[in-house]
């Protein structure tokens, strides 16, 4: 019963705060972007696509229980690869050249903006330093993930010529992953949080992290959106072409 | 040149400090163990063989290249093994039931001297808050592991009725992973301690890895070679037996 209640609250907490509410994607997906503008996204979501499997490992790192951790690392296998075919981030480099980026320019992270960073690097101390709970609960946007990354698939076929199979393969990859690893997670959460103070905290868990989500298009709005915002340092449409 | 130096350097540390020259290991693998000694050695050596995944984990989470962590993930693999056949972990509690101690109790870690267990944490702290340099330099005592495996292996089969191919399993497969991994680490090292600064700093990350590894086989020999000095909560012979 306390399960039942428990998923429903995470869910609402989806529903109410989750980025795909947020003006960008609208923007995205409904095809009213500008070629500079995708680029910025590509960017900068490149921050949090690389900070992902070291958040991974930084869970993996407070572990004590292998069974645990055997469950968790396919999550870094699946964002990192193997040596010679990479894995996630290989395929969202494919992205990045086919909106024209150098793949190593946005692999270098150079061009970044810095509160999209911050937004990354405090998920990844946030899951090094809450109580475990909660740094398995903020995995839990995965809840949400393959509706947007549907959305995003039909969206971006639909109004830009950089879309294919091949460049939006991660998001296509993604929509089995998510569910697998979401799968584990939100048993472990609904299993551990037996206690309305824990319930309390998964909660938060999940706010923060869809915090950490929106703060980075709120970043990519300011600076790419609104005219004349874009911070120094931070990316210029014409650098990092290909 | 340098690259050499330094190599020599390192090499001369593993010489003077690894704990194969510990006393511990000369009663160990010259059969002068009591079978409760090899018990509390099992015990003990298991908290830090289930802290290495952790250790490599907290190094994942420190390094922005996807390249390295793919590389370094294998220490992982090896360790924790698959969800079905586990890994070097699971080994190490097939010696555990070998010398007749049940592998739920040495799992749960219960009855690990406490010294061990700050040893243990030390290490994994320090990969976790120190520069990458010192973090992969510490990891270069496995430039002495084989040689201590094989004495091991062939000491065990020599002097003890448990030890047995299945028993052993364990320091046999790592005479061909640590290699593996070592080639890379010193490669790295050797690389990046490009200073007389950082070459230093290499040194005593290795010094105090072989302090880490003598400070378990010094609180062993406090606690059980020496009589009645087993501090309140450690293992005590008798418990945790099949």
């Amino acid at each position: 019963m306390s399960r039942e209640s428990l998923e429903a609250r995470l869910r609402a907490i989806g529903a109410e705060r989750y980025h795909d509410k947020h003006p960008f994607h609208h923007r995205l997906h409904g095809g009213d972007c500008t070629p500079d503008q995708v680029r910025a996204w590509v960017i900068n979501r490149w921050a949090y696509q690389a900070a992902i499997p070291m958040k991974d490992a930084a869970f993996m790192s407070r572990v004590y229980d292998p069974a645990i951790r055997r469950e968790w690392r396919s999550r870094i296998e699946d964002h990192d690869g193997g040596i010679a075919e990479g894995g996630g981030i290989r395929r969202w480099l494919k992205l990045a050249e086919a909106v024209g980026l150098d793949p190593d320019y946005v692999a270098s992270g150079r061009g970044v903006l810095p509160a999209t960073q911050f937004a990354v690097d405090a998920y990844i101390r946030y899951v090094r330093d809450m109580p475990l709970l909660q740094a398995v609960a903020s995995s839990l946007t995965e809840l949400f993930a393959p509706k947007i990354h549907e959305r995003r698939i039909e969206g971006l076929l639909a109004h830009y010529e950089f879309a294919n199979p091949e460049s939006l393969s991660y998001f296509r990859k993604r929509l089995t992953e998510a569910p697998k690893d979401v799968a584990y997670g939100l048993d472990w959460v609904l299993t551990h949080a037996d206690t309305p103070e824990k319930e309390d905290m998964a909660c938060e868990a999940l706010i923060f992290k869809t915090n950490v989500l929106w703060a980075q298009l709120d970043a990519l709005w300011g600076a790419y959106v609104e005219p004349d915002r874009i911070p120094p340092g931070a990316w210029r449409p014409g650098e990092g072409l290909i």
